[in-house]
């Protein structure tokens, strides 16, 4: 089945302890869209300027990416720039162009809307309820993220908390589960968040993995929740787009798979954090473009080994 | 098998979100004891001051704690006094006053020297290491802790790396694995501290879990880790005796196995994880105090769901 995402095609200037690269293949749909390519057939919604190459658009063709949904506009694409630390769980923000993203409004092309799974990257909440609504046809499952900053500003937020009622799973990171809760607990925040709309919440926990929170009788279970670790690794050389392959993973496998129970939940946690390890491992988009599904199966066991107890 | 605690019986005042008590039963030592008694015969090393209470020491000798090693000194108990705000990951050190604890010269009974496991709590490493030469004849492993203080003091790093060759298994944080190693990746930070000493290393996350990192080879396996999560807890009491409690559960289980491989080392891990749940969910020692075995393998078994796929 497939599964369309909207979101940000960019550029990204990046620097951490491992390295720089001064201009590459970005942005959050890009990230997820090519996560999600080893699972399902995705269709992309983004808007690009003119300095966007055809190289650029091969990355995503090549991976059997519908591009339809990418619109050319006059002006440059969104370009983003950031420097990591020694604590690469954080990236400083050094540039941030919005370019052709401030006036983007999706249209999600008529040939998409036979699809069954929707993932909306972060953007504008009402750009998020827009495409919402033009999917309202066959939709199964929406999948959402947001970040601090429709989070916080009051008008966003009121925004952020009508789209949340539209979303079935919304993938965010600790931080801004207690932002929108406005709770200091992760626990309690995730209970509050699962009242705003979403049957499901996943919490991402950086290089801890992430959990997943029910509202109880979802997806056929309980209010238990799902816990999957993250890999130790040794060497992170950018985790710019880490959150977003988690996504691509986790919505891409769900995508693949017949019905949605919790055992498929917990298998795309799992797949979830298996694209995020390889995402880290090379700058920008590199190793998420040449992977093998006989690579990510092999990582998926060994993320299932390094927590399994008999 | 029986194992013997080195560290600290004192006395704490706590305050947090979830209330305060000015003075009740603690130490490193303390919590280790009762959370191990739940899986084994535990023996302390420790000092107290004139003001130790009959009645606090009957807490231990209920557990079956053999308490003979703990001496009866001139002066007062160790005290330490601290706050945990909105974020209980950390607490702020109000007050410590060392009290007996300053000419500690711990000295381990001869009816324990046929004990075959030994936990050197957080105090001195130069104690540790005197405890760990008086035990040299039965044991056949050795836990430890340390802290910030020892490992960053010139002094008594030098000490500390000396103690550390003498210990199996250490616990300790993620802040203070990558102090020891001088690493920003706690991965990297774990294969240095294996280089220093101890065959296998345990580094807890806090609300994250615990991962364990070992010598290739040791204990029956390679070097993968294995990582057990902690239970998403909405309600966290008083944060106070939480790792303290982790090894309790993690190295009285390992005593009360016949032989240690992997597979006992991941229940361990999980155990841990068991014990420090239960020490937060009421100040102090009060829940440790009071527990069933059952109740202990009902919550086992809550986070070998949290975390188990098919």
């Amino acid at each position: 089945m497939s599964i369309v995402v909207v979101g940000s095609v960019a550029y990204d200037g990046i620097k951490s302890p491992s390295g720089q690269v001064d201009r590459c293949l970005g942005g959050a749909a890009t990230y997820f869209s090519l996560a999600a390519s080893y699972f399902t057939q995705v269709r992309v919604v983004a808007v690009v300027g003119e300095d966007f190459t055809e190289q650029d658009e091969e990355v995503l063709r090549t991976r059997q990416v519908d591009t339809t949904g990418i619109e050319h506009a006059a002006g440059k694409s969104f370009f983003w720039r950031g420097e990591y630390g020694e604590n690469l769980n954080e990236a400083r923000t050094l540039e941030t162009q919005l370019n052709v993203f401030q006036n983007f409004n999706p249209q999600v092309p008529t040939q998409y809307l036979d699809s069954e799974f929707l993932f909306l990257a972060n953007i504008d909440p009402v750009l998020q309820g827009n495409v919402r609504r033009q999917m309202n046809g066959r939709v199964k499952l929406v999948g959402g993220d947001t970040m601090n900053y429709w989070i916080t500003d009051p008008n966003h937020r009121k925004n952020l908390l009508q789209t949340l009622k539209g979303v079935d799973v919304l993938l965010i990171n600790d931080a801004e589960a207690k932002l929108i809760a406005q709770e200091s607990s992760v626990p309690r925040a995730a209970r509050k968040v699962l009242e705003m709309g979403p049957r499901a919440l996943v919490i991402k926990h950086g290089e801890y993995g992430a959990t997943v929170f029910f509202k109880e009788r979802e997806f056929g279970g309980g209010s238990h929740p799902f816990r999957a670790p993250a890999l130790p690794m040794e060497e992170v050389r950018d985790p710019t787009g880490a959150g977003d392959s988690f996504a691509g993973g986790f919505m891409g496998y769900i995508a693949s798979q017949k019905s949605l129970d919790r055992e498929v939940f917990k298998r795309a946690m799992f797949y979830g954090g298996v694209m995020g390890s390889f995402a880290v491992e090379r700058f920008g988009t590199e190793r998420l473009q040449s992977l093998t599904r006989k690579e990510i199966d092999a990582r998926y066991q060994v993320f299932r080994e390094l927590t399994h107890i008999e």
